[in-house]
């Protein structure tokens, strides 16, 4: 990608199609004083190369990708639904006891608490449950409700939203975890969040290793 | 990238250079049937499109780099010492209560352990204080050094390492955090860990946002 050696004429054209592009060949063959065949190879060779790009009546354009911007490209094509796994849910009741119990049983480092009808309700990290056990509560009758974070705190991702966006949330929102859910809208036009997974650090850390193996 | 539309004649090339490869353009030349001078812009245009490589005096070979090969490729290049963050110590004298306190007020999900000279002693998680303050410990009275992971079983990573070699690593042995190490013999030959900072799946994700961000 890197290793491209563009000839004087190839550079040449480059330079016209960024300062004039979208550009015809007819239009760089007048600038350059060349006819179209014999500017056609080196056109050829620039959008096969990937540093111009060619569209039906309009012309050429410079797209100018660099590795970097080919990586975004490629990242940004990944979906929450190819990666997120299942959520691990505990209802509102449930105590802070055995909410910890059911996070180490289960490995995970957030729960995401569901109402009666299973729809979402709260979140809860590692971070708020050590919170809760160094104070003086009695971690096996408070439930969990009473700390979780709730709607409309609660920073959710969908299936179809971009890995890329879900990895950003996690970051700028400062959490570990999304839970992955759906809308629907009940007979009385209330919206209601069904939870359908669950995307984690983890989750992009294993797509950042599985992206750097070699094929 | 993926748009690339071959000619017959360009894949018959890239086939015998699959099958044949290191081979040379008279070689190719001589299977083909045809002139050096009348193949030499299809080997242009196959080796700028990075499917075929040329190396002096040796020829041509195939590439044959994908979109997530590049990506790889890429993603190999980042070191650890361009990503890791200050590391957040504390000593093995301290007190559960207090590493608690620490990992809060410093906002971190793994305290890194350190010896009376700085040296690496242990590495304590968000997971493992949680697991302490659930039974009967005094949390005031009993030092970090008790419950934290100690060598040989801490994983580590150093400044010259890649960072898909550290995220590989966070996978592998399940853990949130690495401390970034220099290795230093002392006068008696014995190998001594000093911590140069950490790396967690925190810079993973914050990395993987960077690079699906558009130029």
């Amino acid at each position: 990608m890197s290793s491209i050696q563009l000839t004087k004429r190839q550079e040449k054209i480059v330079e016209i199609v960024k300062n004039s592009g979208p550009i015809t060949s007819e239009q760089i063959a007048k600038k350059l004083n060349l006819t179209r065949a014999t500017l056609r190879p080196d056109l050829t060779i620039l959008t096969m190369a990937g540093i111009l790009e060619a569209r039906p009546r309009v012309g050429y354009f410079y797209s100018g990708k660099s590795p970097r911007a080919l990586i975004a490209e490629e990242l940004r094509k990944l979906r929450v639904k190819d990666v997120k796994a299942v959520p691990v849910v505990v209802r509102e009741g449930t105590s802070v006891y055995d909410a910890v119990v059911t996070m180490f049983l289960e490995d995970v480092g957030t729960l995401i608490v569901v109402n009666e009808e299973g729809f979402l309700e709260g979140v809860i990290s590692r971070k708020d449950l050590l919170k809760v056990t160094l104070g003086q509560t009695d971690i096996h009758k408070v439930p969990v409700s009473v700390m979780m974070t709730r709607m409309p705190n609660i920073i959710t991702t969908f299936p179809e939203e971009t890995v890329y966006m879900a990895a950003k949330k996690l970051i700028e929102h400062e959490v570990d975890a999304l839970p992955v859910v759906r809308t629907l809208v009940d007979s009385e036009g209330k919206e209601k969040l069904e939870v359908v997974g669950r995307i984690t650090k983890t989750h992009i850390t294993r797509l950042f290793v599985e992206l750097g193996e070699a094929e």
